[in-house]
């Protein structure tokens, strides 16, 4: 552990966060890329836009799309409720967490097979950011995590997520493993993610039919909670991964995408 | 572009950083995990340890194992240089970079066809730091980059790397292009990531017979520069990515590890 004085326990630091988030009813966005993305986003409730002149004209054309009056501020005066070292480029926007509607509704497999991501307990809003890019990327219907210990949506975490935040559903439950049968029961196959498992992620996937999919993947150390664990189908690893060495969560999250949506083309 | 107040344009924000890392003839690496794992490198030619009593007890046996004298010093007067935020869990080890030798020895492809990755000034360490994670997981030969607006060898990135970077060759070479030619020289055939190729990835490798495979990855934004593509033999997009968003540059190095290693296995 950590002296103190340097570092608090990781666990008292994601319990703040997420009361942090929790707590704040509203969230401060911030950077050129993530204010546009969400003026221009007409499902985002927009509470107020504070912008330097010189970001005023950059955002000229989302601003006005989104019919937000902006706050024009002097940039020796621009001192916006964000973290020190938020490079925020000018640009703050106060908004509404997004409003994705309930699991059951929004993951219901209709008439494809859908691609699911479930983060247990991944803190890191960086990580969560550029998951929910690779989600985007492949397609995958929601990004899925528990409501503790799992990265709130921030400003920090949509400025990573570089646009995806707007269109990525990033849903978090109240019981990871309760919404992880509910998705067993709507029909989903789950496959946790363990660099510990026997089969690789290629050989779980191989005997199944085009069926609705989730991949579940815990955070770096701790892994997959037993639970988690124990709610999934299979458990399987990412192939190739040599004897030194693990993938950061991102990545191992993108990988296991593309093996999914590899397998899917398949059928 | 951002007020100056508030950031400076990256390409002085890049030269400032690799003019740091050039003249920096030794790098501090810091936290338990980067502070071992330098430790138990043999190749690793360490300095100094400063190390307070709680990370001396824990860093115990690489301690020993180095053989280095370690500063035992009172978390109170704890202030290595570093930059502030490192979390540096009360160690810290100056060390010298890693020597990998030259691309032409290290790269020689033998009796295997090795997998290389270039990068093409991708200057953010974290960035850096994960795609060495991935290189070594999925079994690259070495992570080549230019010496300028590359990410040096500091702590921050050997942080991320978590522990890669004592095993992951990262070389830096004054001219991206020139290699790269040295590279075809030897054998290698070279595919350029863009995500407005014609061909995907698994179609590029398809028609190849396992020869020695060099990625070429840019950085977000601005991607390959003109020469380096033109050095390409191919250039080749992610398959699956869809008309919204983009990877992350780590996660699509990892996804084209993954899918190159997929390839090769098939041979």
């Amino acid at each position: 552990m950590a002296p103190r004085k340097h570092k608090k326990p990781d666990w008292i630091v994601e319990k703040e966060r997420a009361k942090r988030g929790d707590a704040a009813e509203t969230i401060w966005l911030f950077g050129l890329h993530a204010v546009r993305d969400a003026l221009q986003n007409p499902k985002r409730e927009k509470l107020r836009l504070m912008v330097t002149k010189n970001a005023a004209d950059r955002l000229g054309e989302a601003i006005a799309q989104s019919g937000i009056e902006p706050e024009v501020v002097d940039p020796r005066h621009f001192n916006p409720p964000l973290e020190a070292q938020s490079v925020h480029q000018g640009a703050v926007l106060e908004v509404r967490p997004l409003e994705w509607g309930s699991v059951s509704e929004l993951c219901a497999p209709k008439d494809e097979a859908p691609l699911l991501v479930l983060l247990d307990r991944v803190s890191d809003p960086h990580n969560v950011g550029a998951i929910l890019r690779s989600a985007e990327v492949f397609g995958a219907r929601a990004v899925i995590a528990p409501h503790r210990h799992s990265a709130p949506e921030t400003g920090a975490l949509a400025k990573t997520a570089s646009g995806a935040l707007e269109r990525q559903p990033y849903m978090r439950v109240p019981n990871l493993a309760k919404s992880m049968n509910a998705l067993r029961e709507m029909g989903y196959f789950i496959i946790g993610l363990d660099g510990e498992a026997d089969m690789t992620l290629t050989q779980a996937v191989a005997d199944l039919p085009n069926v609705p999919l989730a991949l579940a993947l815990g955070s770096e150390g701790p892994g997959l909670r037993e639970l988690t664990k124990k709610t999934c189908h299979r458990i399987a690893k990412i192939p190739f991964a040599g004897d030194f060495g693990s993938l950061n969560v991102s990545n191992a999250a993108a990988v296991s995408l593309f093996a999914a949506s590899s397998w899917k083309q398949a059928f």
